[in-house]
């Protein structure tokens, strides 16, 4: 049959037309068919079969989603052959993992292979991901799968003996401390290369706030003069086929908004090793509405991390902070980057809790550094922060990747108001994320929440708590919309 | 923005189509828009999001798959307005379950009716089967979910004060009992209106054998009809919607070949609960190829259909059986409508273990019968039986169903033949099965497997083993190579 691109994207799913009144279906009863087979010589791509009625296809046609025609990468009205595909024997495996079945090494390298050439539907790659989720994936399990990850995927090498990098495990709106950590680990002198990600269901990513100053789709070549020159840079990890099963495992988690921990330290881990990390300090805030909310799951984690990261070779550090409230001021593109060039700039306006936190942590990875002896890894940081030589860096390292033209905050602008006095008890991670995203953030980078109070600061009736930022009117009012009726957000006591 | 259908069949699964560049996709942050709503006037519909190129749709259109247009069920060209849907709050439900809480009543309740509105993408409807099929429900979950099942459909009533029904939980070929027992039942007197389905993965289903004697597609008036005068029927349970949400979860259980207990017992008798019955006889064949392969297992799901079926009302007997091979000689429409006719005619040359099998069972459906002391039930079915009242009966039931000229066999031969001498020691259930679906069955009904010797018998070396039937040379080809594949599943010692 011959092949024919069909301008539908769906959700990295190869889906595959055929018309009902074909051959091929005419001769299969129904329900049974699920999945078929195409075959070019030695190209073969496994599809979910959606069945058509005529018109949409002419006779002899098959049709491919627009990934599954990428995936394919033949010319449209390429001959090809249809069929019943093998059974894919990694679906075995899930079901023992459904029934409850510890798997082996083998096994999820076999997983991982057929997640990553998009063998699987929806349907089987949420029953691995669930199946995992639920049954608490044993450390081994969690380490066999990091290394399958790691091993269907490109890897960065930089040919250094000491390649740091950092990772928080997210749900912190705000906190944007791997662009102040960066300039300060590289100034000392180490090198830390930080691919990073833009926000997936965040109102910022590193990468989209990084792009507010500078370009940040850095070939490899760029990124290695970067790295060889300044010791380090803040690319778009996308740009990088690393880790690939994790952004397929992802396109299932997301919509079922789980995070299984056996999952996310494989994930996390496997780009860590792909981007080439040896020593790695992973952050994991704690509070009520971060990710982890208790501190006996952040130290379980740890010691999860700890052992896998071991078991791949990477000298791992975990340090567990402060989730109780965003980090910083800003929260949205635009105002994270001013936070952080307050904090490099030794701005006395530069919120005092962010930059605690960047220096905690950048003190963390230079004590990876076999120099410093006794953990005096933080009054490094402090002083390269202090003297300036940090700022220095980061404006090197915007220059090496391409400066950008300075972006303005979104000009329509509300004040949320405490609507008693009092004092800031709490603040909701979530909800403060989700209003900023509602204000257009991070499409619209001037766009986001800015917060004049924190935790603990006293306000009298009427005082201003926040203040929304949008470029457009209408998203302006969906995040004051939702501030109304979500005044919980922030507690006064 | 106006609909418009695109002839897509989806799995049953809501697709909605826009156009990328559409305003809706532009003003959203991609990857994260997963799910839309269309709303018009009371009706509201939840889609999965697949954006699409220009020129698949006109601008302002919004594409419906199949599915979704059939359930919305507005014309063509209608306008909806197109908005974010709420998050649906079940899905929270799953994720706890995922997490390894015991949901409740009100829970199981929320989720099936999010279930049958079609509001889950398939990727939370197999989180949900998959959490559930791990967890191992409990045995209250098992009720709520069966309760919630048959709350969310249709309901008969016959008026009468005792209803029998029978069910085998299924894997064994050839084991078309229903069709002696229900018989042997209505000429006894007790009403069965029995609902069958038609086969999923087997070579046939009880309604695609009755079928070959008559009409299965009856109305509920032409049901009722048939019973007030009979006692008893075999109709195709897909005409009335008995249970969907079982219908939808049995979607993705397919494709991962999955039948967790749990999901199995709230199936079975949510169906059985919503077809009116208050005596219900489950039959749980064992066997190395059956769907339960020890007989511990067939205890443990023995107590829980108990449990399930007595907090629902119906009094409920589990019958144990013989697994170990196809039940009968015919596997395959016409094949196994014609073991039932030996049998109802007590032809000498019925199979001795169906004939066996169906006195069991209907002698364990008519002790359910006040009348019936000391389980005396067996005698009086074999009374019936033997007296030609059974198929005196099954000859009025037909008449009144509808009854078909007679189907022809398969002409298309090939013989299965011994490759040594010896004693047939086993007979694999899902391999035979497999080899009489390729021969075409159900879809040709004349095609199939005739087994000429069963476990026990002693075989010369070439002497036949088994018949193909099929009805197209290239189905009789694909089961002979699959036989030459797969000689084991007669195994001779």
């Amino acid at each position: 049959m011959k092949i024919r691109p069909v301008k539908i994207h769906t959700h990295r799913e190869n889906i595959l037309f055929l018309r009902k009144d074909s051959d091929f279906c005419r001769a299969q009863s129904g329900p049974a068919l699920e999945k078929i087979e195409i075959v070019h010589g030695d190209r073969l791509l496994v599809g979910t079969l959606d069945q058509v009625d005529e018109g949409f296809l002419e006779p002899g046609e098959i049709g491919l989603s627009e990934f599954a025609f990428v995936t394919l990468g033949l010319p449209a009205g390429t001959e090809v052959e249809v069929r019943h595909p093998e059974p894919i024997r990694s679906v075995e495996l899930i079901r023992r993992k459904i029934h409850g079945e510890v798997l082996g090494r083998e096994d999820y390298a076999y997983i991982v292979r057929d997640i990553v050439r998009h063998r699987y539907s929806r349907v089987e790659l949420t029953a691995f991901v669930v199946a995992c989720a639920q049954a608490a994936m044993e450390r081994d399990e969690i380490l066999y799968l990091a290394q399958a990850m790691v091993d269907q995927g490109e890897k960065l090498s930089w040919g250094r003996e000491m390649v740091a990098d950092k990772h928080c495990i997210g749900g912190i709106p705000g906190n944007r401390t791997t662009m102040v950590v960066v300039p300060i680990v590289a100034a000392y002198g180490l090198s830390i290369p930080k691919t990073s990600s833009r926000a997936i269901t965040s109102p910022a990513g590193t990468a989209d706030t990084m792009e507010v100053l500078c370009e940040v789709d850095l070939g490899l070549e760029q990124m290695r003069h970067i790295v060889e020159k300044e010791s380090g840079c803040v690319a778009w990890g996308g740009a990088f086929s690393l880790s690939p099963a994790d952004d397929i495992i992802i396109s299932v988690e997301r919509p079922l908004n789980i995070d299984a921990s056996g999952q996310m330290i494989a994930s996390i881990l496997s780009k860590k090793k792909a981007a080439g990390a040896t020593h790695v300090l992973v952050d994991i805030p704690v509070g009520p509405t971060a990710k982890v909310t208790s501190y006996r799951q952040a130290y379980h984690l740890r010691k999860l991390f700890e052992f896998v990261g071991e078991h791949m070779d990477m000298a791992l550090d975990v340090i567990i902070t402060d989730g109780s409230q965003p980090v910083g001021r800003g929260i949205g593109p635009v105002l994270e980057a001013r936070d952080v060039m307050q904090v490099l700039h030794n701005d006395p306006a530069a919120p005092r809790d962010f930059v605690e936190k960047c220096l905690d942590l950048a003190g963390r990875v230079i004590d990876f550094h076999p120099a410093v002896r006794g953990g005096y890894g933080r009054s490094v940081a402090e002083e390269i922060l202090k003297s300036g030589r940090a700022l220095d860096k980061m404006e090197r390292i915007v220059e090496a990747q391409g400066r950008k033209a300075p972006k303005a905050l979104g000009e329509r602008v509300l004040e949320a108001k405490a609507a008693k006095p009092g004092r800031v008890a709490s603040m909701d991670n979530q909800k403060i994320a989700k209003c900023a995203k509602l204000a257009g953030a991070p499409t619209d980078a001037g766009a986001g929440v800015d917060l004049l109070k924190r935790v603990g600061d006293a306000v009298a009736d009427g005082e201003p708590l926040f203040r929304i930022h949008a470029e457009e009117e209408a998203d302006l009012g969906y995040a004051w919309d939702y501030w109304l009726r979500h005044e919980e957000m922030v507690g006064i006591e």
